[in-house]
């Protein structure tokens, strides 16, 4: 029995094999729903043959379902009819895996469940409890807290998940700036800032040296590429300027005040989990695009944790699709020979 | 001599003669740079006869445009190309005419110059002075002194207007929940919200009866109608949540806290202005989509300010093209005859 495991987002669509390969393509779901199937048809059919198909899903909140149960049914159907009769197991956010009638009869412990997987999976690296998972992606970050038998968290669901601190809507690319800051320091005062899509997180953190520019990624506010000047002229029109009014430098400081505002939403949730973890925690298993601004985060919250990078366990490929990977491990340990 | 004018936004195209005419059409500009010459044509051909037309522009700031300069270069091009010979006079922060290449030679002076046009004009309702003009529309506010001569403001450009209060980037319709609140009200709890455009001011103020249902428009965050089932659910969204998990009464709630939000934004830039004028204003005239809510924001801060709506004045069809409505007026009268 060979597995590949699914984690279809609004976003990005995400595979693994839980064995080694691993593949993430964006793909805007919210825009494009009824070509779900023939994408993901096309992505099972660049991944190793597998017998069986493990999925996890947060696609079912983009804005092209009414409600998130509609967006569950639809993601399964178009799931359906990509995996040609191979065995599809749904996992759900209790931690079970269940066939896709099951999975329909209940949309909603399906749905958004990645992180259940993921936090499962990662808790074989603590080596000291209490231990939290921290990650941080493009759009989202879940902060999970692990004790020997695995996640314990305070929630399940979406809704209950922001309350609890455990799901953070921030991330190190897609996140309006508009979104994190309702000002940033301009020539020594606050300016408020344009109530716009004109910039993200990606341009503050390529502005910092923290994220890598790449030229033919023009998945970004304006649609330009993901360089610098690029990045600089984002960041300037957030004060209604442009790179001309607004130099390469102050669009630096402004891009630090982001981090910085990014930092303390993240501090503020992970201080909120670990109030309740039963003392500090001994480990920290950080994964995701935003693990260099994990790294700072503990260093100021939990700087005697032992921290270990899931991109430096399963290296950068595979950790860039960690949830899939996860699940592709957790399926075929769950489903043994059978 | 019979003057046309118009008002080149990033979202909205909006025509005026002056004497009744005035249309205002939704035009994506950024989206969609290239068709701007067909579409002032075909706009320009709608409106009666005109041997001028006057021109004020934001539609620089789109982020199509690398820099506003060549933004404005290209929209006079593009208006070059769509006036078929007539005389074109460009309005600016300045309050000058100017024509073409002149304006060409000191873009930055043409541009973001309708809330200049709108307060000359507006300045005539006053009474007694000192006064302001409040516009809020559909995706920012002018907060603009006057005194008897007119506008007295601080500011010019759009960047140094935001510092001192007179440009505020909020309005009632386009701009993003994500961008108003870091959490909202629910179940009791402050609650952080999704950092997406899932939900805009103008669900919040279709859940509370303050602008109207239009099922046939569907300009909203996830392109489903105008309507309050569907206010109801993309407000739900913001927690993650749908209609089912979130009541249309917990998305009330929600659509108050947005409303209380943007009035605090307002309140504390109109202060922040009003602290420059001689003395408390003894006139306000308040304009554009969103007068309900600058009529309760007048009721807490300056309750004894005489009050003048340009919707009374000049109808709801010109007011809600104000500045374009006003630039005729100012474009006759400066020219006369001539």
């Amino acid at each position: 029995m060979t597995w590949l495991a699914l984690d279809i987002g609004g976003a990005n669509l995400k595979a693994a094999d839980g064995l080694g390969f691993a593949l993430a393509r964006p793909f805007a779901l919210w825009r494009r729903p009824e070509q779900l199937a023939a994408q993901l048809r096309q992505f099972i059919g660049e991944a190793p043959p597998a017998s069986r198909i493990a999925v996890t899903m947060t696609g079912e909140l983009a804005d092209c379902y009414p409600t998130k149960a509609e967006g569950v049914r639809s993601i399964l159907e178009a799931l359906d009819e990509a995996a040609a009769g191979r065995r599809l197991a749904v996992y759900r956010v209790d931690g079970r895996f269940v066939p896709p009638d099951e999975a329909r009869q209940q949309p909603l412990r399906a749905a958004a469940s990645n992180w259940r997987a993921l936090a499962a999976f990662a808790n074989r690296f603590a080596a000291a409890w209490p231990a939290l998972l921290l990650d941080l992606g493009s759009t989202t970050a879940d902060v999970i807290p692990l004790d020997p038998h695995g996640p314990c968290t305070a929630a399940q669901t979406d809704v209950d998940r922001l309350l609890s601190g455990e799901l953070v809507y921030t991330g190190v690319e897609r996140t309006p700036v508009a979104a994190v800051v309702r000002t940033l320091p301009f020539r020594g005062r606050p300016c408020p800032v344009a109530a716009e899509f004109f910039a993200t997180a990606a341009d503050a953190y390529l502005l910092l040296g923290d994220l890598p520019a790449a030229p033919a990624d023009c998945d970004t506010a304006d649609g330009q590429p993901r360089t610098l000047p690029a990045a600089h002229a984002r960041m300037a029109r957030m004060f209604c300027g442009d790179a001309e009014l607004v130099s390469r430098q102050e669009a630096i400081t402004a891009a630090a005040a982001v981090r910085d505002a990014q930092l303390s939403l993240l501090e503020s949730a992970l201080r909120q989990v670990a109030a309740r973890l039963a003392g500090t925690p001994r480990t920290v298993i950080i994964s995701g695009h935003g693990e260099f601004l994990l790294r700072r985060l503990l260093e100021r919250t939990f700087p005697d944790a032992v921290v270990l990078s899931l991109k430096d366990e399963l290296g950068a490929a595979v950790s860039r699709c960690a949830s899939a990977h996860a699940l592709a491990v957790l399926a075929r340990e769950g489903f043994g020979k059978d």
